[in-house]
């Protein structure tokens, strides 16, 4: 069975979709480690309370640069033996970019959501970003990470309705239900070896 | 009742499924003149067939500028009574750049419609855009036009799925079907005063 890290800076509401789904044993994957940047995401609480190893890697003050701290994102991922052979990493709400470095190491394994249907609206503030657009659909992508910013395969796409009186917030809660509905099912695929990628194209067995 | 223009450049499958509807007095709008930029265009005959008068103004060596070439336009819309106070301009693979004096007099008066989810793969060879990013899902938007390439609010926009097995045609195919809906739909919209727009957001009453 894989291994799987998540990485998370904050409450992770992915990350507990997820775990709660391995709970149930829907995903056939090994949930050995929580990492956070921040030693106050209450993810962390969360984490614990469902019987996973949690880690902080403080990234506030930390002297060094990018590819410094991935190394030690690595180094603790090793530790629980998620291996660029034998793991999964997962990015739940984790406010860094990683380093080219650790994307290469682990190339294909690491996956993010992003609150948008990609390529629109990459970046920060999707949801806002979708309304000063003025879109009338939206939605969330789960992806596999490269060195660019929100641009790699694609692995699952679920669309939401824009509606006219949506804020971000209501726009952000019905996004993060599609979330908590897709993320899970794309480490499934992922754990099941479900998933090819072939260049841009992901292809589901 | 509004006066309708439609441009087109080819066989215009939208221009059809617009005057179809209004034939069947699905739309409140008068279907005014049909122009297209090339003489053999198959549209010019569906349209006759259908009892609408047919312009061609050729741009094939046309020796004067963008704006000029649209100065020719406005002149038969005027003729026709398709004027910014009464009237509506829908480009249906109307394969040119009009003119930014062509948008500002017509400010909120002409609609397009791209074959993607914008702000998604604007521009040309959308279908193929969505398949070389390995889009889960694309579809189709009805917009106003600015001086933008596929810039102006949205009005309507229609999700298709994209299968792993859909090639350029099968996914074009997929996304006709629904632009053959939701163009006709918009035009309705407009003809009933139905559409309000504010900055870039559209609002359907």
């Amino acid at each position: 069975m894989l291994n799987l890290g998540i990485l998370i800076s904050g409450r992770g509401s992915n990350m507990e979709s997820i775990l709660k789904s391995i709970k149930k044993k829907k995903i056939p994957i090994n949930p050995a480690v929580i990492i956070s940047n921040k030693s106050d995401a209450k993810g962390l609480g969360i984490a614990k309370k469902l019987g996973v190893a949690v880690e902080v890697i403080e990234s506030k003050g930390f002297k060094g640069s990018r590819t410094e701290y991935d190394k030690k994102i690595i180094k603790v991922l090793t530790k629980y033996k998620v291996t660029p052979k034998n793991g999964l990493v997962c990015l739940a709400g984790f406010m860094r970019i990683v380093s080219p470095e650790f994307v290469k190491k682990y190339r294909n394994r690491i996956i993010n959501i992003h609150p948008a249907l990609l390529p629109a609206f990459p970046g920060l503030n999707s949801q806002k970003q979708a309304l000063d657009y003025g879109a009338k659909v939206s939605g969330c992508s789960v992806h596999f990470v490269d060195a660019g910013m929100d641009t790699g395969p694609v692995i699952i796409q679920a669309v939401v309705k824009v509606d006219e009186k949506d804020t971000e917030k209501t726009l952000s809660k019905k996004i993060l239900k599609e979330e908590h509905r897709i993320y899970p099912e794309a480490v499934s695929l992922f754990a099941r070896k479900k998933i090819k990628v072939s260049g841009r194209r992901t292809k589901i067995s």
